[in-house]
């Protein structure tokens, strides 16, 4: 594959980074992940949106305005003559000296990595992470930053219970997401996902399901599970069907029919 | 400077990681800072143990055993002739491909930077951050991790108030620390820190202190500040003074005697 690192094309083996940048040092920077379709890159607008509003909250300058980004996004597309796939863009503060302050005129650091589209995931058997919950009061809680590394706990003690996807309870013991996805439950016939406030990272494919359909965003308990009648997880790349939680199955543990109602539509 | 990466020995500038390191991309990693005085490496047991402890949680495997390690952190001072200052270690779970899930047998990443000695701080003029808290109940509170953002936007809304450091209260108000130190008060005479519950970082130096002097550990409320006649704030590389918070003085607003005292023994 074909990586775009500060305005250059290159092989991804060769596209190197200093080992001083904030990106590694201090997980200071945004990513997004963009999914391919048919040769064109989905929700452009929404992606590029987030990455703003994320680089504006933490002051790390986008190097590129619109029109450019677009252009790197795309040339990267076509380099990897990607059709069906995923772009990851990552943004960083750069590299820097020792010290958390960085000057306002760091050169900051652009990578966008191409790769094919991943086989469409197994059906979530999740578990509802123990070790971990997500401080909905924290501003990262609203951004998607490379500082991932709780998520990444509560994956690995999903991984030990041998299921296949993490929940993430807030700091109140309401759900707010999934580790790499929102979740959407049915309950009485009525889709519901948890808002914002409870944690939930504003995600692109969920905006895009709350803008079309009807749908409520509600605080949820876990206790949720043994009332829906199917759930859902949803990111950038797809809609993934939630069949059981904590080893119970959901609704009757199969793929409901609302689910794929919605994998016709956005999947 | 002279970097280690991964078992070699190379110039800074030419130290370059893939830019699909899970550090870069995920935040997923550790660090150690470490003090170099005369020639030697302070504490380096404690730095390891840590490091070890950090690593084991994380299941990021350390690529080299203990003499191993000693020989690579002090090839590295030896390759700076350094006399006094600072090396660095970063440990991340190294490149990997698209996921959270990463094979237990991927190669990790280990890096050690070397830097002459920064000059003493400037006394600390802190902010209490109010647009991050410390989550004490994460298990990274309690780990020395490269998923470092909070800090790092504390430590801006910090720099906006022209102050020079933040303070970290945790989800009950009490204090935590300070985005690179953990954090002392003297209130009638006697040492105070907040413990580990409560958020603080288990830092090398305040294990240090508490194993070599009288200091209680308590959960201390804000309001402490005006109470306190001193205090003073603690990492690997220095003692520094605090002599403000909000911008009211703390104590009279000069470097208390017990401060100077520690700084004689430790800083």
């Amino acid at each position: 594959m074909i990586t775009y690192l500060n305005g250059v094309l290159i092989k991804e083996e060769e596209a190197m980074v200093s080992s001083n940048d904030r990106g590694l040092t201090l997980g200071d920077g945004l990513f997004e992940t963009m999914r391919v379709r048919d040769g064109i890159l989905e929700r452009i607008e929404l992606h590029t949106n987030r990455l703003h509003y994320g680089a504006a909250y933490l002051g790390i300058p986008v190097p590129l305005n619109t029109a450019e980004l677009d252009r790197a996004l795309k040339d990267t597309l076509v380099a990897n003559e990607l059709e069906e796939g995923v772009l990851r863009l990552t943004l960083t503060r750069g590299a820097a000296g020792r010290g958390l302050t960085v000057a306002q005129n760091n050169p900051p650091t652009l990578i966008i990595t191409a790769a094919d589209m991943p086989k469409s995931p197994d059906p979530a058997n999740a578990w509802i992470a123990r070790t971990i919950s997500r401080n909905e009061m924290s501003p990262l809680s609203q951004l998607k930053t490379i500082s991932y590394l709780e998520n990444i706990i509560a994956r690995r003690e999903s991984d030990a219970k041998n299921a296949n996807e993490a929940i993430l309870l807030n700091s109140k013991g309401f759900i707010a997401e999934a580790t790499i996805a929102n979740l959407f439950v049915v309950v009485n016939g009525r889709l519901m996902t948890p808002p914002i406030e409870d944690g939930a990272l504003p995600g692109v494919m969920r905006a895009n399901i709350l803008s079309q359909l009807d749908c409520i965003e509600a605080s949820i308990k876990p206790q949720i599970f043994s009332e829906a009648s199917e759930g859902f997880l949803t990111n950038s790349l797809s809609i993934r069907p939630l069949v059981s939680v904590d080893e119970a199955p959901l609704g009757n543990g199969t793929v409901g029919s609302v689910t794929k109602q919605i994998i016709q539509l956005f999947g």
